[in-house]
């Protein structure tokens, strides 16, 4: 799942770049699509649980600049024991050959059971939730 | 009161000064900063009402620069019957004379009934509450 | 002419509202669309010239929320001798009965002489380019 | 090297926790401080470098609450041969026992050549000034 975003005048910096930090509500902005979208969110508050982002590594590849449309993907790349992860990518398409990779992210996660504030193991239902949204979304 | 405040490169936008919506961010770090200090937030809490801003109303005076050192300043200059205000003025002061005025900005806000989620009239020991912190701080 | 904005968990502040501050982006978004999708900034910088934001006054009518969709409107709706203002409403339209207003807001600006750094009159070329601009949104 | 700062209710989300991006700035502020009050910023400009962040890995370890005290580390604590990293550990320290990790990253920055806007091998002058930099603020 992708969403796009018109890079703007109060999206950058010093730098005449898009600030580092705007990234990650680039980031969140396509994580948010994609619950809702994929009823994910609701899916798993049913169940009690709630998402906690406990990493986010980043790359920054190239800079965005004013004007630019960027494409955010995002979609469940890994499902483990006890965290899962979101692979999210940024790439920019000026309608100029090949879209580039503007910056990359690992984005991993743990579901939390809200009565006992504790991460729960990704198994059972849970887990078929999990796994469905990330087929679905792959497919 | 005065909160204090230096320009980073993330502060700026295209233009390579303060971008518009950062100044409210600005703004409100001086309001937290006088309504925790002076115990305002407590001390109308504990009445069981809460502080909504209805209106902002600024001026851009001057762009603000990178490593620039801002005084945000805020004092309440108003009590009204149903609202009340406050100034704010954020100078510049970079050690080379007189402070320059950036932005000044009045913020008028209402006390909300958090039983009954209406806006209150500011009499009784509300309107103290108020008078009592106007004064302190304009002493 | 108007941007859809879907209201997002990052949006919200510690009252659960649309923060004061983010607003200040929602309007900007809508400025930057209007000044790209009508040719506005590219027609002005022709001329040598820049907008400058000197004044913004906003209504903060209701909160808005998380999910909520706000369409932001801008329009030019005034012409002065050195000044001229965007009237910007935003809207909130979860497709329950009328969209409710969620704030408004008066935006002043003035354009600058890239040259001198100095506020032009709006006359001659500059006021057709803004009159025909303000014409075309309201047709 | 150590920032201070206060959560605010505009830090927060929709999770009443400090909101991921925010973290970024949070981060960038320190290292604002660092590179100014170090010198280090212009040691490297009067070399005809600049500094640019190619990838962010941080640990979200704990939520940061409303009113409290981060506190916000920075240093480099490596010098490979064309890049370098920050470590940044930010900790809470509300005077009730030890402080406790909130989130921790690790910066990695290569120096670029401005003239030629490639990443340059750090050596020479250039890796003596971050060697000092990194003894001075690591004794």
């Amino acid at each position: 799942m992708t969403v796009q975003i018109r890079v703007r005048g109060y999206h950058l910096d010093v730098y005449q770049h898009v600030n580092n930090g705007r990234y990650m509500e680039f980031l969140e902005e396509a994580r948010w699509e994609f619950m809702d979208s994929t009823g994910f969110a609701d899916r798993i508050a049913a169940l009690g649980y709630a998402m906690v982002v406990v990493n986010i590594n980043i790359n920054y590849r190239r800079p965005a600049l004013l004007h630019d449309l960027l494409d955010v993907g995002v979609r469940i790349d890994r499902i483990g024991n006890k965290s899962a992860s979101f692979e999210q990518v940024i790439t920019r398409d000026n309608g100029e050959g090949e879209p580039e990779v503007v910056a990359d992210a690992s984005v991993t996660f743990c579901v939390m059971d809200q009565r006992t504030e504790t991460a729960v193991v990704l198994e059972g239902e849970l887990r078929d939730v999990l796994a469905s949204v990330m087929t679905e979304e792959n497919a």
